[in-house]
Parts: structure tokens; sequence; C-alpha cells
């Protein structure tokens, strides 16, 4: 993968296979991105990227490597400062892929990101759970694993995700290794690795090295999700982790993080071009390193009361930016991570939860994006992953895959007006008899049925039924095969690893 | 308003007003409509739709006088058969205007229908209410009029509605009198008048005369539901109420009803192409009832569980036909009515009955929609408004009337980029301080705050913080004033057609 774009144009509909029930296989969209910003708009955008980048840079601290491929590659570096003559860092971005697999340990399970393809995630980095049983509490290994599970098990989530809930039982500093080896032995979908320095990102390269072997010399098989600490800095962990991940030709993910009045302006062009700016800079660090290296353009960005100061999730405010950031990594010619799909600032799975999920996860889909970080189980502000909303969401994002498919247009039904006629019932039609299985998306908890029915059978409540739901999913998963060598070998590993140094806790 | 539009191009921005607590003024939308299909495909379906209309035919039950109207139009007219060579209906449209305003009686409350204005009303037709305290029973007079005084007292619905609940403690013959008192004196902003018949939509038409006078020759005041009985069937009592409100010049939505698979083929595009035939016949109705008579193209349809056969609502299904409904009626010229608005088949004001709502309005506000109707109350399919779930639409009618102002892109906060730097906060910077109060939309019930101070203040739910909410507006509410003389006839005139006739109850 040395120079050049080898990830590009791989894979292609080969991983194509008929839906089953752990996987649908690659999702396409087939309707248009929603275009909320005109031409001039996105130029204006641009222009005030590169104003950000030029007149008042971006830092780097703790990492002298960084600052020195940046010194190198033409940028103005002073200190910890970076500042970049217009247009320099989008030239630096050009050797990103437009287009690239992440390879799954089950090759039906192989996710491609550019152009129409579209890969739901869950929710990453909460350090508390709840569910209606025991309440909220400090997420464990064992959580770890059951959403792991729960993710594995759904159809509507093509993608493992990383640190889903935060292990809170397990040393900080040894952590990483459980949640890697969970997600190469519980799943078999794409995974991200640690990005808790380089240290940890290298041990989560070793591990996946150990399953997928020197393939992953030609191809990306995870991700790491490197946060900038907004506005305009860097943290050196993560660039070490980063770096690790670009030098091993693994995806990276740049996630600025902008909430509109604290990490940035209030306004949001200017949560805008912050994101784009801190993005690209990003990026160019990682073709620095690689060139040609495999990357996500991310976004997470959000409001605040502006009474309380409290994070705000789904608000119209931050519908806007989510659409138009999709915009600008089209332009810049990468995939996108837009959102939050399903975020909000409830404390409970309530009506609430579901209005501000709904609308994060509409303004994401519409954008066009390719990732949709957080689709399920989020809770107050990504606190608290939700067993409830984990299932809850899960309904929602599969009426989402639907949606994307869009309107068959090829045909109309004009037997089933020569079967009926005007004031008759299509139900026995032909047209409808054929059609009926797969018309319409069934949710697996959303219910229809009269109010009597639902009364005699106990009121219950979507968050109700989702508790039911989760339980009977998780009973039924069953761990996917992996050669028993294979698991011996990241068991020693790991051994070997926590070997290395005492326990943390904090 | 004989002959040519003299609806179009009147009032423009002169009703424009600065936003208080219960008028927005009108609403303008900054954000495109999206394009869920290409030309080529809304081709098709014009096609299809004058194929129905061609092949098929409507059928207008129990009305003489419609039949001889279309025949002397030049359509093939047999028995209650309607039927139509390919493009006539479509120019017996083409005197509808393009652009009217609905006057209303506080003309800070007028609405303008046409291009970039939006207007969302309350839900309509449900027989039972429920709140938390009383639970779900039959509606009555009294309810109707707690509904019409919280909408006119929500800066976020522009229009009062029409049967916004049945009060089913008022005789049938005889409620539609007092629902049109109610509008006309507890509210102060457009509404919609009976369509049982065209005796009570006469009635509703003299009853707003005792308010507006002749103004009512040159422009409408109120507007008329006729629902289409899909598939392709009009009825008597409907077009008896049309072709009144079309005579006296005031506006007409006409509105196909259709569940695919069930009063349509269970297909999208047949969906869409079928309700393009049936508003179509009936905006030519109108027209040649009276040429210019504004109207507004209606699209009601959603989907079905095909295990039960329940309705379902907010469904993925159902939102595509509802972007691309909006397209067929600016092709046509028209101002549309999609959606439902906030609808769902939940049984209660749950995270399902939010999670369905909010997918359906989003799909309604994305479409470029002027009217939304059923924007706040409904639950159950329609057969329930609930007062909480009304106060929690509303929190999310506001976030969409902000989102669609869309983003500001002429200016950016370079100022705010100088003032701060790399890794500082931008909350004390001058530019959030002046942008502070406006920048964010604030909702009235949703929470942002610490799961701690939640949970001390007793974990409350969505719904339940609604229940507080609207008993409080209900309580701030205050009677607009009305001329004393005004109320008097209007009194009288109801008094006189009570007597008119005998109570009915079913």
């Amino acid at each position: 993968m040395a120079g050049g774009e080898p990830h590009k144009r791989r894979g292609g509909r080969a991983g194509h296979v008929a839906p089953k029930r752990t996987a649908f296989g690659k999702i396409r969209r087939k309707i248009p991105p929603y275009q909320l910003l005109d031409s001039s708009a996105l130029d204006a955008i641009e222009i005030q990227a590169d104003w950000i980048l030029e007149r008042i840079g971006m830092e780097f601290h703790g990492d002298d490597v960084a600052l020195e491929l940046f010194r190198a590659a033409g940028a103005d570096v002073d200190g910890v400062s970076v500042k970049f003559e217009p247009g320099l860092v989008r030239s630096l971005c050009a050797t990103a892929p437009r287009q690239f697999d992440l390879v799954a340990r089950d090759p039906v399970n192989t996710i491609t990101l550019c152009g129409d393809y579209l890969v739901l995630m869950p929710g990453y980095g909460s350090p508390f759970v709840t569910d209606l049983d025991r309440g909220r509490r400090y997420a464990t290994l064992d959580d770890f694993h059951k959403f792991i599970k729960l993710t594995q098990m759904s159809p509507y989530l093509q993608h493992s995700g990383g640190t889903v809930v935060e292990p809170t039982d397990v040393p900080v500093n040894k952590r990483h290794l459980d949640m890697v080896y969970a997600h190469l032995t519980l799943s078999n979908k794409p995974f991200m690795g640690a990005v808790t320095g380089a240290v940890h990102a290298q041990d989560s390269i070793d591990m996946a090295r150990l399953v997928f072997g020197d393939m992953m010399d030609n191809c990306a098989v995870m991700q790491g999700n490197i946060n900038v600490n907004s506005p305009l800095v860097f943290d050196g962990v993560m660039t070490g982790a980063l770096r690790a991940y670009a030098k091993a030709g693994q995806c990276v993910c740049i996630s600025p993080a902008i909430f509109g009045g604290a990490m940035g302006p209030v306004t949001q062009v200017d949560v805008i071009a912050q994101t784009h700016a801190e993005a690209m800079v990003g990026i160019a660090l990682t073709q620095l390193v690689r060139r040609g290296c495999p990357v996500v353009y991310g976004s997470f960005h959000s409001t605040m009361s502006l009474k309380s100061g409290a994070l705000t999730f789904g608000s119209a405010e931050a519908s806007l930016p989510t659409m138009a950031l999709a915009q600008m990594a089209r332009r810049l010619g990468v995939p996108v991570r837009s959102g939050g799909g399903q975020i909000t600032s409830s404390n409970c799975a309530d009506g609430q939860a579901m209005a501000e999920s709904n609308s994060a996860m509409w303004s994401t889909i519409m954008s066009g994006t390719h990732q949709v970080w957080h689709a399920a189980g989020w809770l107050e502000g990504g606190l608290v992953m939700s067993y409830e909303k984990f299932a809850m969401d899960l309904d929602q994002c599969g009426a989402m895959l639907r949606m994307v498919q869009g309107i068959e247009t090829s045909e109309f039904a004009k037997d089933a007006y020569r079967e009926t006629g005007p004031g008759q019932n299509f139900l026995a039609t032909t047209h409808t008899l054929e059609h009926f299985r797969d018309a319409n998306f069934q949710p697996d908890i959303a219910e229809c049925g009269p109010y009597e029915t639902w009364a005699e059978a106990g009121e219950q409540t979507l968050d109700q039924r989702a508790n039911t739901r989760w339980k009977s999913v998780l009973g039924r998963y069953q761990r996917p095969e992996i050669d028993a060598s294979v698991d011996t070998a990241l068991l020693d590993f790991m051994a070997q690893r926590r070997a290395r140094e005492e326990d943390m806790w904090y």
C-alpha cells in the first residue's frame, strides 16, 4: 500500500450477500444526499477554514514527530503552533483514498466506505450503563461483552464499534486488550481499536494481525478514532495513536468535537468551518505518515443550553451542521462520519430521548454520510448506554436502512387497478399478495395494535417492551467460530502485555 | 374573484411582524426542499396518474352537479364514473392560484400559502382525548375548547385547525356550529369550517361572514378539508361541501387518504400516482365551480402492518411518498399539505410515539410542504388527541421552525478566534455574548440537566413534564377580543340554526 491509492476500487459488489439475520450485506443508499448549502456557501466555508489555519493555526501538544512532519511539508511551525498557507492542508489531504474497505473477520461483513455506502454503528465511550432491572451503574467488561453481542446479532449495525462502554472493572492501562479481544472473538464485524496512546494502538494492531495476518499490509481491518481537543488542539496521546494506525495502513477517523459556544463559536457556520479545518489537519497528518492511508472525515458537534450550559443533542442547531458537513467532506473527497446518530440529552429512554435521537438520526441519514456513530444505545449525552434504548434505536436503524432504499419507480401496479376499481379494497389483489412479505419494514418492538389489546396486556411503554427484547436477543447469541490456535495466540499476547506493567486504575 | 387569479401575489411581506409569544408572524423556510425523485420519475408518475384517470376513472357518488360540471368540461361521464383523456384534469387545475393568503381575524396571524411559506396546524378528527390525570375518554366540547386555546397560545402553530377533536357531547348535526364559533371567538388564527355536507359548509361560511363581512368576496378566511373516499371515489357529502366553499371563494384542501395495500396498491410509487390523480380531480372540480378558487393539494397516506393489518404511522415507507408528493404538487403549481406531521400508532406518549412522530415530521418538513396538518397532539393513529403529546409535539414544532431558518452564511466569527485561540473556551467571547440569547431554540419541556438533579426531582419522563406544561399554558389563556355585536350575531345565528331541526346523535 506504499504510495498511491491501493484501497480504491477494491471489493466492489463482491462482498454482497443475500440478507440474513446477522448480516444485511453492504448497505447502499439509493436516495440522494440533501444539499443544504449551495456551492457559494461551501466556498465561503472553505475559505474561512483556510483563514483559521493560516491566521490562528493548530497546536500539537506532546508530539514532536507530528510537528516535524508538518514542518517538512511546508507548514509554519513555531513551538507547538502550526500554521498553514491557504490550500496547503487541502493539498496534503489529496492522497487520502476516496474509497476503501474495512475487511471483516467474516468476509460477508466487510464494509465499503465511499459514495452511496452506509454503515451504522453502536454508541461509543459511555462510562455508565442502565437497564430497567438493575438501574444506572458503572459499566463493566460484562456490559461491554453484552453490547458487542447485541451488535453482532443486529442486522442493522454493520460495525462492532469501539469503546462501546468503558469496562471500568478492568485496569485503565489494560482494558484495551480486553476490548479488542472481545471485538475480535465475540463479533465478526469490523471494529475500532484503542486510541489511548501509541502503545495501546500498537497492541490493538498486533492483536488484529494475529487474526488477519499479512493481509493487513494491503487492507484495513480496523479503525482508530482520533478525537481533536477542539478548539484547534491535537493531543500527543491521540496523535501517537493516529501515527500508529496510519503507519500500519489502518483506517483513521479524525473527530473534531465542538459544542458551539464552548469549543468553537456559537454560530453554525463557524462550527462547520472549524470542524473542516480540524478534520483536514488530522487527515493531512495521516497522509504525511503514510500516503494513501484510509481515513474518515469525522464530525461530532452539538449545542448547549444557553440557560444552563448543559449539553443538548438532537437540536435544530446541531442538525444543520450535520447536513452541511457531509457536503464539505464530499468536496474533500473522503468518506465521512456524520453525527452522532441517535443521540440525546434525556436522562431516560422516554419521548424526549426518541424525539432528539430521531432528529439527530434524520439529519445524519439525509446528509449522505457513510458512517453513523452512536446509532444505538446512547442516553444522557453519552454518559450512559441503555440496554432498552439500544433495542429501541435498532427499530429506528432498521427503518432508516429501509428508507435509504428509496422508491422503486420502474413499474406501476396497473393490474391491481384492473382487478379492483374505484371504491374497492386492494388487500386481495395479486399485486398486494406478491408484495406482501417484503413491502414494509417490520419493527421488532413498535406496536400498532388497538388500545384495548395494549391496555389488557399491561399498557407497556416502548422501553418496557425493549427490556424483553434485548434479553431475548442476548439469549439467542452464539459466539462466531474462531480458530482455536488464533484464540490461544490472542490470549497469550494479552497475558504477556498484562505482565508488562502494574495495574492502573485512573 | 370572478375569473383570473385574484389570490395571487397578494399580501407579500406586508403581514410580517416581529415574533411575539402568540404569533411568530409568517414562517418562511430558508432551506431548500429535498428532491427525492428525479424528473424522469416524476414524469412517469404523472403519466401513471393520467393512465388511472383515463382507464380506471373516478366515481362521484350522490352529486349530479359535479357529474354535470365534468361532462361539460369534456370528461367521459357514464353513470357515476368519470374518465378523463390524458392531460385534461391537469389543464383544468391550471386556474388554481399558485399563491394566496388565508386572512386571519387578527391580521398579524394571516398566513400565506405558496413557495417558501410554512404553516403548522394541530391534529384533526380524534373522537377521543387523553391526559395523565383523567385517562382516555370521549372528547367533549370542553376538550375542543381547550385545544383551540392551547393552539391559540402556541407560537409554533399558525392555524387553529378544524375538527381538532370531535365534541361528542353535542348533537352530530349541530356540533359544526359550536366548532366554528369556537374557532372564530377563542382564536384569531385561520381555521377550517365544516365539511359534513353542503348545509354545514354553508353555515360555516355564513358564520365567518358575520365576522369578516364582505371582504370574504375577495379573499379566503377559512379552509374546508375534502377527504377523498380513496380509492378513486368522491362522496356527495364531501363534494357538496367542496362546491359550497369553492362557490364562496374559500380555500379547499383535497385530501386523498391512502393506506397502501387497502385503499391503493402497497407500493409507494403507486400511492404517489393515485394521490396525484385523486388530488387533481378534486382541484379540477373546485375550478369548475369557480375559476381561481384557492386550493391546497392534500396528501394523507400511510402504511399497514402486513402481519396484523393495523395501521402504522411514521414508517419509512410512508416518509418516502410524503417527500415525493410535495414535488408533484410543486409541478402542478399549487400549495401542498404534506403529511401527517407528528403522527404515530403508539397507544401512549412514549418513545415510540415520539420516534414515529418525529420521522413523519422530518419527511414532511424536508419535503418543502406549505401546510403541516396533525403537527401536535395525535396518538393511536389519530383516534386520540393527547394533552401531553400536544405539549411534547410543540417542542418539536418549535425546533422544526428553527431548523427551516437554516444557516446564516454571510459572516464568520473571526473576532471570536482572535479573542481566544487554540484550546481556549469561547463562552466569554464577545461573539458568544452577542448571540447568547437567540443562538439556540429553547424547548419548553425537554430537559438537559444532569441525571442526579433529574433523579432528585422525581425522575419525571417527558409526558409527565408535559402534563404540568399544558395546564400552565391553559391557565394563562386569554380570550382574544371580539366586537360584542359580532359575538351576539354569531350566537343568534347558531340559535336559529339549532332550532331548524331535531338533535341527531349518530
